[in-house]
């Protein structure tokens, strides 16, 4: 649980005293926070919920046993089944796996990164390439974030490593530096890892970046403070959130195409901040609605918050919890009522040595025991690893730093999520869980 | 060309001057050697050509245009159709691309390298996984070299660029030194270049090792004297070499299992030498001929060589030509009678952006034209980057430096090749070569 965290987007800063831009804190966070004043524009409000020819979720079943859904979340590039692991392709592309492997796995939605598009290759390189899907040869529901998280997990070098997925042909002496420049209340300045490039990222042009990109749906603009951030920083960081992303829905409701937008619950841990953005976002018209910032510290916290957070949801659009679906998490957040959770934690773990199965857990395949295992690593499972070689294949492929070995790994735990949330869909239409 | 052949191994020393342990060369190789002296010994010349019910080399048609044949040859593991190129999977895996590819490509054989393969995960270890075949879930016609050229090629630092197929997982120290110990009568012993281990590779420690691996077709030690090696010293490196491989013979025989042995004809560019190698080989009950050592400087003297030996080689077994197939050189070498070539250019340079393609030569993607290309790389291939993705697209993987890059274009050159030598082999049944 611990790595899973650490790897993700929800947990920056966990576990840490940092002082910084958002405050000091020598202690741990205890206090709640004071009511949140702010009120959602009533130009925006009276918008109402948003209806799409191109975009609608329809909730199919209802656990009796639980809040568990199973839905349909149709978009332009076909339908997303729910509750589902969302695949993270950074640079539109999963690390050494090809596309048609989402496919064959049940994996419906692509994640991809718009930070990385925005250095590599350009969102307008992207646009000229014909939008994102074209681009990737892969015309399927695809989702973009806002570039925020990278700007600040990248922004200072103590976070940085909790971004393991940023690698950079040529590693400049800008990935040493500072990368986070100056944030304001027009948005934040940084540096390119790639070649120091000072850009700037605002809810405007982030948002302009995924309208060139073009993904199905897009993501406004956040802060992301640490987790142990002080209360009135805190406080202040939502709010302005919440400021930057109703600047992002203007702009993107003044051009919508065919994207859907979520909002992004913020508050980190603290309870009345994270009722009171729900209640603020929800009265905007997203189609969606995200669960972001900081959400504990191991997974005790994200439980408790999540039971917590959950209810006050709104239950007629997707909810979607950014950045954790590590599998010991995925069953308490659809029980609570997620629909889809994306994490690069799957393949990453893959490529360093972890595969998930159903019949042993979790092994770890570097293990001196697999050298001469002419066993499948799981034989419940249909993935080229699985159907066509042996442990000890795959170990000796790893120890001679064989690419396919990454490749035959990653497969393998994208079908075990697959097939993983095919069983709990199933589970669930069958009000077992 | 020239880098073609500075990839092969047998371009070693190519170009170079080098003093060591084959003697002095202050001089370009002018003189012809005088007459090969050695006979083969009598019982084995006594056995004449063997006759395998689990092995078979068949014509189906030769060219009235040129020493192009069509041709079959049956192995255990099925059928290699010729001429037909060779790829080379090292590790027993192909750097980034599925066992599948090979079969979509139309490529039956697959080259491993027992130097390799004996370093990691250990020839007993292949064994104890099944073989090779069953090692790596391709029951697929297979061959291994005997260790040989890489012993000679990584054992003085200077020659080591040249295969730069070669990579550890933790380089150490004794990569940077002599790894080449002592090349006797006996053998060679050299140092494991992952774990500095002293090893020594014998005409019969290398055939057990490839009797454990267990491919298809397996060849007899030899020695790799560099291009410009002093006159005598070939003489006496050709006459080892034949030594060894009589030895390499007798462990064979003595135990075939349900294997091939191809004899590897030497001489440098001396052609006294090469006919004689050919007239003591032929004389031996080999199953197979290959061509090995150096072929020469460049492309013009590879010609050269190949156009006069290769009337000489047996006609009624398969003719390997030993780390040679770039496309330049495939179709002279077709014309004059080869049946199988392999080399790991194909998809080494793929991972270093060259695509073959049928309708525009070679092209280089990483060139800034391509970055908003959304044109295919090749109209006339259906491998997944031609059918699926943009040039623009891969453009941009690889400056990501996304596997996937890799991946993609190693898999298309795979598909050039083997749709190529389909080409090829139509042409020379319609009698046009």
């Amino acid at each position: 649980m611990r790595r899973a965290l650490a790897s993700s987007r929800l947990a920056l800063g966990a576990g840490r005293r940092t002082r910084g831009r958002w405050g000091d804190s020598s202690r741990p966070w205890t206090r709640r926070a004071s009511s949140f004043g702010e009120t959602p524009p009533d130009d925006l409000r009276r918008l109402g919920r948003p209806e799409r020819d191109f975009f609608r979720f329809d909730v199919i079943h209802e656990s009796k046993r639980s809040r568990a859904r199973v839905g349909e979340i149709r978009t332009p590039h076909g339908v997303v089944r729910t509750p589902g692991f969302v695949s993270v392709g950074t640079n539109a592309a999963l690390k050494a796996v090809h596309h048609e492997t989402l496919d064959a796995a049940g994996l419906d939605l692509m994640f991809a990164n718009t930070y990385h598009l925005m250095l590599q290759p350009g969102a307008e390189t992207v646009e000229a390439l014909g939008g994102v899907h074209e681009m990737m040869g892969r015309r399927r529901p695809t989702i973009t974030d806002s570039g925020g998280f990278q700007v600040f997990s990248l922004g200072t070098p103590e976070r940085r490593s909790e971004a393991k997925e940023l690698k950079s042909r040529n590693p400049t002496k800008h990935r040493r530096e500072n990368l986070l420049l100056e944030v304001s209340e027009e948005g934040a300045m940084f540096r390119s890892y790639r070649d120091g490039t000072k850009m700037t990222l605002t809810p405007e042009s982030s948002v302009a970046a995924q309208k060139a990109i073009g993904a199905d749906i897009i993501i406004p603009l956040d802060e992301l403070p640490p987790y142990d951030i002080d209360d009135n920083a805190l406080r202040e960081s939502v709010a302005r959130s919440h400021r930057w992303m109703t600047r992002s829905l203007r702009a993107h409701l003044s051009d919508v195409r065919q994207q859907a937008m979520y909002g992004v619950v913020h508050g980190g841990v603290d309870r009345d901040l994270r009722r009171a953005s729900v209640e603020y976002l929800s009265a905007l018209p997203f189609d969606g609605m995200a669960i972001g910032g900081s959400l504990g510290r191991d997974s005790t916290e994200l439980g408790s918050l999540l039971e917590f957070l959950m209810p006050l949801m709104p239950k007629d659009m997707p909810n979607h919890l950014l950045g954790i679906s590590d599998v010991e998490n995925v069953d308490r957040a659809v029980m609570l009522g997620v629909d889809t959770f994306d994490s690069a934690y799957t393949t990453q773990v893959a490529r360093h040595g972890t595969l998930f199965t159903h019949s042993r857990g979790r092994i770890n395949f570097r293990r001196a025991e697999f050298r001469r295992s002419r066993e499948p690593a799981c034989h419940e499972c249909d993935c080229t690893l699985c159907s066509k070689h042996s442990l000890g294949y795959l170990h000796h492929l790893d120890r001679a730093n064989e690419p396919l070995a990454w490749t035959l790994a990653s497969e393998h735990n994208l079908f075990y999520m697959g097939q993983k949330m095919a069983r709990v869909r199933e589970r669930i239409l069958n009000d077992e869980i």
